[in-house]
């Protein structure tokens, strides 16, 4: 393969190609399905128009030389290689690894796209993403046995209090936490519907449908590449636009979105961003955009306008990150492994700080691989403000990690206070943790206020939400409600023991 | 009149006409007003020369044939038919019908134009919103006993505690509930000002100004269909994007906007919408648009790319919505008629269900007719999405609706007891059921956090609304604080009697 | 100068110029600092490209003459006149009255450009915006004893509580409050860094980064212009858009974005404004736009369509606001002064109101100022509302000053009592006003509900930030807990004097 053949490659991704051609490269088996879908499902199937994968093939894709490629596989599966990523490329491929693989009109199909499915192409960023803890977010909350008392004590509804019917919780759990930490599915079972076609079989799959981050999908494999990259359109545009990353981030816990929305990198988007081009694959500070993304901080290949990379792309997004700051319930160095559920701390629970603000430090990144990659989010940063604008901005930063876990620290004496002298019942007494009043004053604190405070100093989104929106205002209106209440059942308590002094 | 004619007609509805034959087209009352208004108001004038009213005849819209037609009456008034649709046209027409008609430089003016005057063209639109429950939201709201509890609850300021200003309760009515369900307008006298034209009389309107959905006109009639489409470019654009829905639904009590803005569609539609055409009347699934916004699932007409019809246009936001996931306490199935201050329930309460879950069945829908509904809302799904995948998703919308309303029973248990203890005083001890704290707590349930999961389920928003952003988490924490208040004033209480046991 | 030049300058001032020219009239200095800065920080070069600082003279622009002329400025500096306004212009410029003005590559470089520098070609916005009450929040906050007792409240942690880090408070203030409020900036050492370069010196900045509304600058000059006109585009666009305001007008205390978000100006504004001319320094009501941003209101200069001005631009935001509707703890007439911290209360304490809603009013506007104001503001409203519209309008705007001050003087009699009962301890017996349960439900209501409220009247945006998101519903369940809480702690306290009553 020459040079020649590269530029002309090259030239051809870039380019929206004339629908003639991509018409042509369709396969058989993908021109079938949209006999009927094209008609059935427009929104879906006009998607899919729009997006490369109907432009064009892997083969033309994978002979792009240099940073915009974007195939990563060396070898590309010989039925794949000569015609566009159409329906049958991705729902048919090796139908015995898919556990909801069905017969249809002659063809084996399976409904859920894995990444594993994906990687058929894009193995790097699928195998990326397994490293990324968002790919585990299933297991991560799911074996977690304090995480699902945490669950228990939001989901479930007393018993015997409805009209009589059953409260399915795995559907409430789908309908909730699942529904971003990703559903685990299985075939359940066969159903025969009456279609315009005739009568149809079709497979019966819990916890479809879902797109998640940790889905566990019927070939086993974890994770959904339709969370952020939305079918059918598989649009680089919308992945790096912040209303994908709002999808999830948008409450008190993780209010990323809230906070960008609200910080000068957000305003200059909002406000500028028609002109921006957000298609390059290699995404270049300054000629493509003038302020970060969600994604320009967290994923994307980026270069200055010199053609140097400033950093590299990549599906596993702690390796820009040092530090946790979802405090857990103090923030803390990022877990070297993706998979948290292996965690325990010094009490031996399943958390990576101990009540006390120890650390979990085996779990945990050193300070030399924190070290690594503060160095690669600060590279970002240079790339539009001088170094002592990034010393001044991080140092307040690690100011708020120490000032929120402090506070969280001083809460967290309380609780474990009003625990000792049984005013609350948590898990070591059979009991949960997170179901009685002062025990929900005490997961605002750790889990909304001073995550949200760490998100303000974090994203520069600074004022409000560091403050007077779910910030330190509302973190010590907590602190002060959980005192003032243990207080209160301190003196019912001592009462009931002997009588009031007079 | 012939294919040929109906083809240029629809053409011309289709285009920008040029400046200079719209202006031919205007009336000489039209020309009038412009003569003073376009300089006095620049801002409207503009708005209205954007618009459709400034740049068609009704004559040549009503000749359009097919789906595309947008007037719907079958007789246009001749005054009306070959003049653009300018100021004079709706502001003067019937002038005797409407209480404030005012004789202003020799032309019969009315402030307020009501539905009832835009029907004069868009009949069934005016039709069928009157058998929407917006537009009777005024009385739905001002004629409820129970409601107006409610109002009282959040809009009284106590007597005597200002610096001595009176509390004026309809302005401050119309200043909160009312902007959006809409003021009761009234002629209450003449004001003579001194203008730039000289001194000129104008009538004095209580209510005004206000654009609220179910508004009651100087005329008689329900509603503002400014509401939606708004002043005076009345764009289908606007009235298709999600912003006009936010006006009304952006709280706690109804937060469709917020949910949707999170959910897949809205990010799709955030992302992506500069590419879509928001102005083809027939709007056609794929081609014009890859994911719905508000209008699209509960108004628009919808097509598919082979301009086979989807949905049919509805004014009656129920016609496709079996549930009323807005619970009054509960979520119970559509009303049957707009008008829900005729309802009672078990209890002889103007309340759709009863405290212990019951429904109020005769007012509402039946199962077939939720069926009907259900049926026309899946299409528009099926659009996009293959019919597992809408089963899968309303399966759990149909489980989020019994555990909400489970919840929302053990919450009411909690309120009942209170009640019946005296622990709190509701409106059958000519109390205020919504006043004290856990009333309060109890409001909180029901009619934000139970809502918002509810909408969240409805509309695929999931995660954050579901769970930690008025969501599940919220209502358990409310639930909770029920229960301890009860106890503690309970305790008190006891000890009021007797004296605590040593 | 003849007209025939003004207009050749006035097209050049309009028109996007050949890079070719911009780049000759760089000035050498500029060109310098390029070499390596464009290549170092391609975000914020390519930012300032793409300004029209880039591409015109200060003499060009100086040329122009009517509205359009932006540069205020009778005689500009030699040095500035002929070059564009590039890196070294600012950021050299009178580099002795900069205290962080350092060496670098044979340039006396500052690093913070503050209003005083700006103000060397525009002189009236510098002038307006000192008295423009943003320019002194810094010390209208940071000096005023009562509100640093609401600081400490919010960011103080208690001491010993964390894992023996210092808490930095000045960190943390510039993380919170002076984000917005702007942090004051002083030289504290020269720090020695190894750069691409070799070694090199920079003056440490305290307080840096910020771009605070009120920032103390180095050269002893308040406020930042880059609050609003974000480096290095300096886009009127940018700052004509209500994102820019959103930055630190979001949170519950002063929600003016949410509010206008969900209004109808709001709606037309997000629907629409993709066709709107943002950057016509003559912005012209109907032309350029059909629906008020927040500058349009409070800032921009705004013409009709046939050019005659409805409002003169102005940088001093009170010009057109009768009442400060910030609740300190009453709504107010605006302050005469931006210093705000001179002001003392019938009380002595440094707040526009006392406790029983009695104004200082010596500090205050009169009712004659307050008329001049009013009547600039509804020039604006009459662009687009005729009179009865805005008389109906601000007939309710005053009915919900007075009665959310009516509530506040409810809630803070209650506060008052509670206080004279030493149930709760406020500043005058040496304790913090802000810091206990009761204190803080009374801050909620003053500080979060009754400003939402009032926001809500004043924007338009009625509805759901009138009633029940952070409006009157919140407002009233915030003082009946105010009253429970004072019950229960009366009953109590009680029962510590004698035996509780048989």
């Amino acid at each position: 393969m020459n040079a020649f053949c590269a530029i002309i490659f090259f030239s051809i991704g870039l380019l929206a190609l004339p629908d003639a051609w991509a018409q042509q490269q369709k396969s058989s088996a993908t021109e079938e399905c949209l006999d009927c879908h094209s008609t059935l499902h427009p929104g879906i199937v006009s998607s899919w128009q729009k997006s490369r994968h109907a432009a064009v093939t892997p083969f033309e894709a994978s002979a792009v030389q240099g940073l915009a490629k974007k195939v990563s596989i060396d070898n590309i599966a010989d039925g794949l290689k000569n015609v566009v990523v159409g329906c049958a490329e991705c729902h048919t491929i090796e139908p015995k690894a898919h556990a909801d693989s069905f017969e249809h009109n002659g063809h084996n199909i399976h409904i859920v796209v894995s990444p594993k499915d994906c990687g058929s192409c894009h193995k790097s960023e699928a195998e990326e993403y397994q490293k990324n803890m968002m790919s585990q977010a299933y297991g991560n909350l799911m074996e977690n046995s304090l995480y699902r008392l945490l669950i228990d004590s939001i989901n479930s509804v007393p018993p015997g209090s409805g009209s009589g019917a059953p409260i399915k919780s795995d559907l409430t759990d789908a309908d909730s936490c699942l529904y971003c930490h990703g559903t685990k599915m299985t075939v359940s079972g066969v159903q025969t519907r009456e279609t315009e076609m005739g009568s149809m079989d079709f497979p019966v799959l819990s916890g479809w449908p879902n797109q998640g981050v940790g889905r566990i999908n019927p070939d086993g494999s974890k994770g959904s590449c339709a969370a952020c990259h939305s079918r059918h359109e598989f649009s680089m545009e919308m992945a790096r636009k912040p209303y994908t990353c709002k999808e999830c981030h948008a409450g008190p816990d993780v209010p990323a979105y809230k906070v960008y929305e609200a910080s000068k990198h957000g305003n200059i988007f909002s406000a500028v961003q028609k002109e921006w081009d957000f298609k390059n694959t290699v995404w270049t500070v300054g000629k493509d955009f003038t302020a970060p993304t969600c994604a320009a901080c967290h994923i994307s290949l980026l270069a200055n306008t010199d053609g140097k990379v400033i950093a590299n792309r990549t599906h596993e997004m702690k390796d820009r990150l040092p530090w946790r700051i979802f405090g857990l319930v103090y923030a803390h160095p990022q877990p070297r492994e993706a998979d948290t559920s292996i965690i325990r701390n010094a009490d031996g629970l399943p958390l990576p700080t101990d009540f006390n603000g120890g650390m979990a430090v085996i779990f945990l990144r050193t300070k030399d691989e924190m070290a690594a990659a503060q160095q690669k989010m600060q590279s970002i940063c240079l790339a539009c403000h001088a170094q002592s604008w990034v010393d001044g901005f991080w140092g307040r930063f690690v100011n708020t990690i120490e000032s929120t876990n402090s506070a969280t620290f001083s809460a967290t004496q309380i609780m474990l206070d009003a625990w000792k002298r049984s005013l609350a019942t948590n898990h070591s007494k059979g009991g949960n943790p997170f179901d009685e009043s002062i025990e929900k004053m005490w997961t605002d604190i750790w889990l909304f206020y001073a995550n949200t405070v760490r998100f303000s100093s974090a994203m520069g989104g600074g004022g409000d939400y560091g403050v007077f929106a779910d910030g330190r205002y509302q973190l010590k209106k907590s602190m002060q409600q959980m005192k003032e209440w243990v207080e209160s059942r301190a003196a019912v308590k001592s009462k009931g023991k002997r009588p009031a002094a007079p």
